[in-house]
């Protein structure tokens, strides 16, 4: 795999620089200060419009798209979501409050979560077409809500645990092994089918996710069957939804095997999907994908300032300006990433480098031993594949500020987030 | 070690449940919302007061306590490190300004970073005493500073790298080993203090650090030999700084030894200087402490309240209203707490219980397999040695919003951080 191609489609070597949708991220930096992300929205535009073609050739049946707001969320993005009909998944009130103010209408928000709150749940018999009720807990404060509030409640999808691990990259990226967290093993998914009944909540749907940044559908298929046995008990028919979660891979090396084709993974599950209803006599339910990451994390680069440089025995370690504030994603699974310099792309790789941040912690890497060419203080580089989980788990550690975030098109630059400042850490100090 | 013993000097069981300072924290949940942080004031002074009173013990010649703003910082704790004339480490510009905003005074701030930009080494001109240089890169930042501004350098400290590792917990809490990104190297050191003599910097201080949570003072003895060493070299004499960092541990967990004495740790460091500067010749330095968390984070206590609860195989799931977002410090190290219920402290222990967060995310836990009582959804449980790394760490991830912080004593109940509210999460959007 060529590195360049971990980057967005809009992509280009221009004059020896790094351009995306033909604004010079040098310039972009100079303009709006360093650490910055980039979001291209060609390839936001593309990622869409790839599940979206998939899903109407290979599933004769109505569908949606779900987009992950857990990955990155503001408002900006969550208005994108709306260009291309998206769903936005959003887990309780903040992510709720984030697609709301992006102008995602109710029918469009869908509301994820292992423990919502009672303010979890207001909010989305507010606001949120679809609760995807997460245990037997929830599925009575919902109706407890019913009967205080006098509410109508949104429609109600359940969580199965499928019990089936699959194999991701890191054990916290697998959320369908038989004791996680997550869901409601088939007895319960049967009880709260019952209770749904019993109080006539507007039960219809289920759901399951079996982990994250996956590269083979055939994983899915057993919990597809699981779950198509138990919507054939419960009984489903007519309009019914149905949402075998699980994110879709992306590569973000280019040691890595290219990014799995889209085709497989909607081929893959809208076949199970297909094959599982007509062997059961089910009606074709709404088919849901929610491919998580890989809508949105290629679509992003984030660019850092090189500082100083430093000689450490075999490494050398290159310090920038931003690091595990703003992607812990090293810190927290060792994520292998790579990267360019941003200008003088003709230089030849050198040696190998490390890339650090400037926290005092010694778990603020962003890259480890990758071929680079010599770079100088000063000097910008990108890393690819930035746009999923940077942002939304990004802190304010050692007083960081978190980057300004920037959506570029041919012609077109906007701030989708400005950069935070000192008065903005010092907000909720009485 | 008794589990109670985790907890907060103020911490009492009064009528059967938790107390702090004679504020029983389920009343504090129920005034202030859950989950909530709270800090003890007899805790903090007590820390402060016990190094200081060790320094005096052990060690003749003038000497300071640092309080490492990036284990916790905000307003009110910077003020708060005034009472107790402590010197407030800052990482750059943003924990200058909440140091500032304290009221932390010039005299009392120090400059610490790996790779401090220009923007940091101005603000610490603006309001800092000392900083402390972690490169050569960064002395001729300050060089280019001091030429081009007319302004007049705080103190320089250069930060050793000494090399030698230390047995921490987890390799991301060590930072002196030999390819660390941390500080010069012997020879760089003394390259920085010919730069600083050549360009009239006012250098009059060392630094290094090896790591942080360690219980022994004696991997810090040839570090400190090193680093005498040097200040024999670069010629120190009169009045001049001497920081042998490295954080002194707390035990989180019961199963781990006691705290290490604070006694056994100051003096371990004072005999070594003045043994040290003894046999150099060397003038006794203003000997500064940097014991990390140790001054913090058993001051802390996070309360959070229990939603759902599953069964999963062997596992117990106790689903909490916080977690990984603001303690990400079992997903970034696997760290090990513990946990007492805030009512019904009577209940005998019945099982051994995992406490996961609300987040979709597997790693999103805070305990696995602790022996608790039988605990019912709604009630309320309280993390101990909460203090240090948590909120400063903490994200907005699945839009969580940040808990309010409390410093309480007797009598009183002080708001230090208002809760973060959805309009929070979206005031930087454009």
């Amino acid at each position: 795999m060529n590195r360049l191609s971990l980057f967005p489609n809009a992509t280009k070597i221009q004059n020896n620089q790094l351009t995306i949708a033909g604004q010079a991220l040098n310039q972009l930096a100079e303009q709006y200060g360093a650490p910055l992300y980039i979001y291209d929205r060609a390839t936001l535009d593309a990622s869409a419009q790839e599940y979206q073609g998939a899903l109407a050739a290979f599933y004769p049946g109505p569908a949606s798209v779900t987009y992950a707001g857990k990955a990155f969320l503001c408002k900006a993005l969550a208005a994108w979501t709306q260009l291309h009909n998206l769903t936005v998944d959003c887990t309780g009130e903040g992510e709720i409050g984030i697609a709301v103010a992006g102008g995602a209408p109710r029918e469009k928000i869908l509301v994820h979560g292992v423990n919502k709150s009672m303010a979890d749940l207001k909010s989305a018999f507010q606001h949120a077409g679809t609760i995807v009720v997460d245990n037997l807990t929830e599925l009575i404060r919902i109706q407890l809500l019913l009967t205080n509030y006098q509410a109508s409640a949104p429609n109600i999808w359940l969580r199965l645990l499928p019990g089936v691990a699959v194999t991701t990259h890191h054990a916290h990226t697998q959320t369908g092994q038989h004791d996680s967290k997550f869901g409601m093993t088939r007895d319960e998914i049967l009880e709260a089918a019952k209770f749904c009944k019993e109080n006539k909540l507007p039960l219809n749907g289920i759901h399951f996710h079996q982990g994250s940044n996956f590269r083979d559908p055939e994983p899915l298929i057993p919990a597809i069957d699981m779950a198509l046995d138990l919507a054939k008990e419960i009984g489903f028919n007519g309009e019914w939804h149905f949402c075998p979660g699980g994110g879709w891979g992306v590569a973000y090396h280019e040691d890595e095997l290219p990014n799995p084709p889209v085709e497989s993974y909607v081929r893959g599950i809208a076949e199970a999907v297909i094959e599982g209803c007509k062997s059961r006599g089910l009606d074709l339910p709404v088919l849901h994908l929610e491919p998580g990451r890989s809508l949105v994390a290629r679509a992003g680069v984030a660019l850092y300032r090189v500082g100083a440089i430093k000689h450490r025995g075999d490494k050398t370690w290159i310090l920038i300006d931003g690091g595990m504030a703003d992607n812990p994603r090293f810190a927290l699974y060792g994520a292998r990433y790579s990267c360019l310099p941003v200008e003088g792309l003709d230089r030849e790789i050198s040696a190998k480098v490390s890339i650090a941040g400037p926290y005092c912690e010694s778990g603020d890497i962003l890259i480890e031993d990758l071929p680079m060419p010599e770079l100088k203080e000063g000097e910008l580089i990108a890393i690819p594949v930035s746009g999923a989980y940077h942002l939304s788990m990004s802190s304010n550690y050692n007083g960081a500020r978190r980057p300004e975030v920037l959506m570029v098109e041919e012609g077109k630059v906007d701030v989708m987030l400005r950069r935070e400042t000192v008065d903005d850490l010092l907000r909720r100090d009485i």
